[in-house]
Order: C-alpha cells, then structure tokens, then sequence
C-alpha cells in the first residue's frame, strides 16, 4: 500500500536497529484519514472471504480494527492482556510469548463472542514475532471458528513471524512489509 | 441518548451492586453501528467547539474516540498506562488514582503531539470516580492547551466523578447518566 509506505518514509523514525517508531500516526497518535484507507485495503484485500467478526489485542490494534470493522459491518473484539472484573469467568485463552519481557503471558476472549461459526479476521497493527497471533489463534481453534485471515499494517518481514505463519497455511495480508531497518534506509519488500 | 439507553437496558448487567457491564458493545466486544451514533452525538454536542485533537486513554476508550474523530476530522492520541520503549523519553505525565487497585498509577503522552493552541475534547467510555479525566486534564494543562470538553459514554451518576469535574467548570456530555444500579432495574438520569 503506497500511501502507507509514504507515510512511513515520511514520519518513521528507526531505534538501536530494530524499533520502528510510528507513534505520530499508529500507536500514540492515530491518523483516522489513514486508517480509513487501511480500512479499505483490508477490505478489498479480504472481500472474496465472509467475515463474521474481526478479532484484535488491546490495545493498538483496537484502532485499526474498529476503522476496519466499518467496511466489514461487523463487530470487533479485542482480547484482554489483564483479567478484569468485568470479564466473564468463562473465557478462552491464548498464550503470548514476550520476547521483549522474556516472559509468557496469556489473553482472554469471552466464550460468549465466538461461535463454531464464525469467520474471523484477525487485525493487528505490527506483525514482528507473530506470538501476539499464535495466541489468537489459539481462541479461534478452542472456539472452533474459522481464521479467514490475518490482515497487519505493518510487518517486520526480516523477523520471524511472517514466515512462521505462512507456512503455517495463514492468509495474511501485510500492507507494508519491510525487509530491513537501518538509519538512514527502511527497505521494503515489493508485495 | 435514546439508543444508547435502550442497548444498556437489553444488553448490560449488573454485578455485585455497582459494576455495570457492557461487554457486549463498548469494552470487549465492538460494536460498531452504535459507536458511529455515538460519535455523531458527540459532534453534535461539541460542534460550537474548534476541536482540533481528541485525548482518550488506553485501551476501552480508544474504540469510541477514533470513531467520534471521523466526525471532528481530527487526530485521535491515546495516553499510555505502561512505559514503553516506542514511548519518547519526553512526555507529559498525569496521575491518575485507581479506587479498585487501591494505588496511584501515571500516564504518558508525548509532548511532541500536544500543543499551546490546541483545543482538546477528552473521550472515555465510563465515567466513575473521575480520576482517568483529572490526569488526562493535568496533561493538557502541563501543555498549555485548552480542555474543550468531555465526552462520555456512560456515567455512573451515583459515583463522584461527575459532581467532582462539573464543579471545577469542566465542560460533560454524558450520553447516558445511571443514578442507580440494581439487579432488576437500572434508572437512567433526564437528561
């Protein structure tokens, strides 16, 4: 997606090698004009698949996929990193490993909100590690729904998790993968 | 706000006296169709205002406020609850005292996306003890820019929070104001 890579040229910036930081229009700050046109793409990108529901981790995905969600007509949930009282006792769970914790962690949907036969979308704003959808996959299978795909706004293609995945049989779309960071220089791959 | 009222009658339940949840729709599951008429309710009551950035605060209230910002066509920014390494080293920082976890907790935004000129309209999806509102307002303070309003979801009328913000001259919307919570019957404030 051009107008993303632009952007990303534009206002990115690149920390100790590896951080990417694009707080001024996805993670801190969030452009809505941008995110619309993500929105967008999704939907062209995924139009051939009925999706039922769009499933995302708080808390930046939240954003994206609720702009998504507009041109799906479907209702977003957001797995929960913390237990919270007004979370159900009765939940799905999915394990996350935090390479950057070094520690394993786990997320949390309601049973009420995924059906055998729902078809999900799982959206996310960074695909690096690919443990953040490993572990809402895992709530997909216990609920017996169907992943219809993985759309990613940004994927860091020279980290594991895009191949994992892929090979795993995962659709993902990622609408700017980069193939490396440095500096001076963010290279992405042609897709 | 009619709509909003009548989804809580149906959808909402009430646990242990004073906890009203809303999974359903506002924070856990989305749903999107009813955050669009929320977020128009809010233009309308905010459209004297010249908004020019929307503050909420992560994550629950990031769904409402990035929806509510295709109406005022403005950036959404969202204060951080963790330290985090994509976070800038300057920021402003706010208190905010958690009544439920019994301690004090800071938020984080960088200084680079407030302004001296801007006017911010806060949007969070409850209304309770106040305190979320408060440090989101000691931000905006210690950046020398303009607190429009607040705009809120649901307020529970019968916590403090809400009497605390209008007697300093802050400017609230509720969209739905409860005065009293029981298993059996939820009364809404005219208002």
């Amino acid at each position: 997606m051009e107008l993303l890579k632009e952007k990303i040229l534009r206002e990115g910036r690149v920390l100790r090698g590896d951080i990417l930081k694009v707080d001024s229009f996805l993670n801190h700050q969030l452009d809505i004009e941008l995110l619309n046109e993500v929105g967008r793409e999704f939907k062209k990108r995924f139009q051939d698949k009925d999706v039922t529901k769009i499933l995302t981790i708080e808390a930046s995905g939240i954003a994206v996929a609720v702009i998504a969600a507009q041109y799906f007509n479907v209702p977003v949930i957001f797995a929960k990193k913390t237990e919270s009282k007004t979370l159900d006792a009765d939940v799905y769970e999915g394990n996350v490993y935090s390479y950057t914790k070094a520690q394993q962690y786990k997320i949390r949907v309601s049973k009420k909100y995924i059906d055998k036969g729902d078809n999900i979308l799982i959206i996310d704003d960074f695909l690096a590690n690919g443990q953040a959808i490993l572990g809402l996959k895992e709530i997909i299978d216990a609920a017996g729904a169907n992943l219809s795909g993985v759309g990613i706004v940004i994927e860091k293609g020279f980290q594991q998790g895009g191949g994992l995945l892929r090979k795993a049989g995962i659709n993902i779309e990622s609408l700017a993968i980069i193939d490396s960071l440095g500096e001076d220089e963010i290279v992405f791959r042609n897709n």
